[in-house]
């Protein structure tokens, strides 16, 4: 089966393109045992758009076409895939009030402009959209062929995706696929490849990719079977438990789940609390907590202190070890952690201290350099970090190695 | 002049792929004043491959194909191009010795396959490569058509184009490119466009594309000159303030800054200082501020306290106020700026209390409802928000319109 992912948007010929939506389709199109052919990229000129969806119309047995489903003028997908086909766009009345009653639904008023999201290509199934207001539409055509139109906005595609299109799809009856993704947390790329290297899968069944991100390794398992899901899923198992034997404690997760929602799962689970100071990570340590739904029942609460004088009112930062031994040491970081913990009256207190840069690294403590620490009733735990990259990247991978820091001694800790 | 690129490669159609060299490629014809049309990313069969060759060959009057020129089974680019232009393969010499001698600098023997590589389409002018053995082809054809052949590697590629491409196709002579994005915040994408419905430019020199995110609506603006640079950017620039003026103060941004940035600016201007009280955003918005390097300047501290007892303990909020009002109430988001401002002795307090959901929410106080509250000397000023969207989404946008809040504070209020 050909497939073609055809890409709407002038924006999207601008040096500022981001590829989420063609890197989502073909991931999951890939994980059903399906290959994607050709990609393209075209601007909103109704001519140009014409001719690319005539030119994947003739190739491909299944064409995406994503973005240029918007209000606006220059949203104009509906009307050039209509024009190929040669069949019309309806108004469909049930649309359009399903599109009237989310703007209600934030007690605004619906925009003229946002009529044509109504308009339906003739015999086409609607894919509704959670979070948005462009529906999607499922054509099916003479000789089997199939094309499918989504919105542009990840969000919208992915959940139109998930809820629509795969199950669509996958009913179609192809071989049956399992997957697998194992997070790691506190290893490198290279320290990951050593481990696994000789876990590879030989056999074409299964598949095993490794994809990197700062702070996180990721395994991505996959297995076919041509007989039935549970060999499939077998088969994933298997490789799953090699890999989790071999690597061990940095796997943090094999469900999907992000760090933050492991160590909430943890802190929930044994009905404990943490809360969080914080300096040179600003308030993201917090963010990746409480971004998990359910958090305030073990988040109990931050402080983003980046001043001394804040460390020393709310935390009780004792002013003679920041005089000593500055703001960024380890000393500061575990008396951030005691203080937030007897303040917040938490289980566990979890602290930053770093230099995110650009600006502000010395000799002695360069840009890069964090210190890590947990306070718990038992113990005080301190670690040292030292991250590469721009202010975003050592913020994002300080906070990832002070939630694998609360999920180790969360895992060894006898609950009491 | 239509521009296509088309990339090709099997591994450009897996999930991992980066699109490096097409952004190039953009960015430095844009540099020229060239658009580009459309991208397309092809695999390696050789019928896909020349179905997309042709495509391009007949849609574009310049075509770049990069890739596929490396010496294995599956570099088929040289092939396929010729059998669309009707052209002989002709092998050369002297491209073998240069191969060759390349190879022999590094010690090594070349290995027959690369052989293939000396073979040049009839007509073409050869590109030589500094930094690898593909040598590229620049090749015109009937009607002033030009297709150009360049390595897939993004050093070879760009030193290629650097010292053979642009010069040649700047020698060529075509217009002047300059673009603008104006940013807003405050504004649904219908909204904006009942705005600047009449806007729309008509003229084929500029061009506005609108593009939507959460909290965020965009115009893109694009203006072109065959005479000079000058002449596009002043096009450019009449087209954004009349932009400007009709949608007036949602217009945060026309250089691409984002709000936080814009608002750091407004405060290093001001040589003021803000301090922050959050509860459903858990963090975000600290973590929106922080990011821009040198915040420390400005941003003082930060207090995510989800629970009633971290409100009135750190942030002084009357419990009576809490008790008769609710922690989510305009009420408590007055107390709680209030509070944060008088504890961190900062020129302004922004605080934000809400529902992230998905849980929380009740008939009264609904999940997406948010209070955004901002305190400085001589005012306090409340907004309710009501956001759609799962958890994340619904704190992006009450962190969107907190940070909004204080800009229009900062450009309304007089420097004291």
């Amino acid at each position: 089966m050909k497939i073609h992912i055809l890409a709407v948007g002038s924006e999207l010929l601008t040096p500022f393109f981001r590829d989420t939506d063609s890197l989502y389709l073909t991931q999951r199109l890939n994980d059903l045992g399906l290959e994607v052919s050709a990609k393209v990229t075209i601007g909103d000129e109704s001519e140009n758009l014409q001719a690319a969806v005539r030119d994947s119309w003739r190739a491909a047995d299944l064409t995406f076409v994503t973005g240029g489903l918007g209000p606006t003028d220059d949203d104009r997908t509906r009307e050039a895939v209509a024009e190929v086909l040669g069949r019309p766009l309806r108004f469909e009345e049930n649309l359009l009030r399903a599109i009237e009653e989310r703007f209600r639904r934030r007690n605004k008023i619906m925009p003229p402009a946002n009529r044509k999201q109504a308009e339906v290509i003739e015999g086409a199934i609607v894919l509704s959209n959670a979070a948005g207001t462009a529906p999607g539409q499922w054509i099916e055509a003479e000789g089997g062929k199939i094309i499918v139109l989504l919105p542009g906005p990840p969000a919208e595609l992915q959940a139109m995706c998930e809820a629509h299109v795969w199950p669509r799809l996958s009913a179609c009856g192809r071989s049956f696929l399992a997957r697998k993704v194992l997070k790691t947390a506190g290893l490198t790329e290279s320290e990951l490849e050593s481990l696994i290297s000789g876990l590879y899968p030989r056999d074409p069944e299964r598949r095993l990719t490794v994809l990197a991100s700062p702070g996180q390794i990721e395994m991505h398992l996959a297995a076919f079977s041509i007989r039935s899901a549970a060999e499939a899923e077998a088969r994933v198992e298997a490789l799953a438990e090699h890999l989790q034997t071999r690597v061990g404690e940095p796997v943090f997760s094999d469900d999907g789940a992000d760090l933050e929602e492991v160590v909430g799962r943890l802190l929930r689970a044994r009905g404990e609390t943490v809360a969080v100071a914080e300096s040179c990570t600003g308030g993201l340590l917090c963010r990746r907590l409480t971004l998990v739904p359910g958090s305030s029942a073990y988040f109990l609460e931050g402080f983003v202190t980046y001043g001394n004088r804040a460390k020393i009112e709310h935390l009780g930062v004792p002013a003679d070890i920041l005089e000593s031994h500055g703001s960024v040491s380890s000393e500061t970081a575990a008396a951030m952690a005691a203080g937030v913990r007897r303040t917040a009256r938490s289980d566990y207190g979890l602290a930053v201290t770093g230099i995110a840069g650009p600006s502000g690294g010395t000799v002695e403590k360069p840009v890069g350099l964090a210190y890590l620490a947990l306070v718990d009733r038992d113990s005080v735990l301190v670690e040292r970090g030292f991250f590469l990259g721009d202010r975003a990247r050592i913020q994002l991978q300080s906070s990832q190695q002070a939630l694998d820091l609360l999920r180790r001694r969360l895992i060894s800790r006898p609950v009491s």
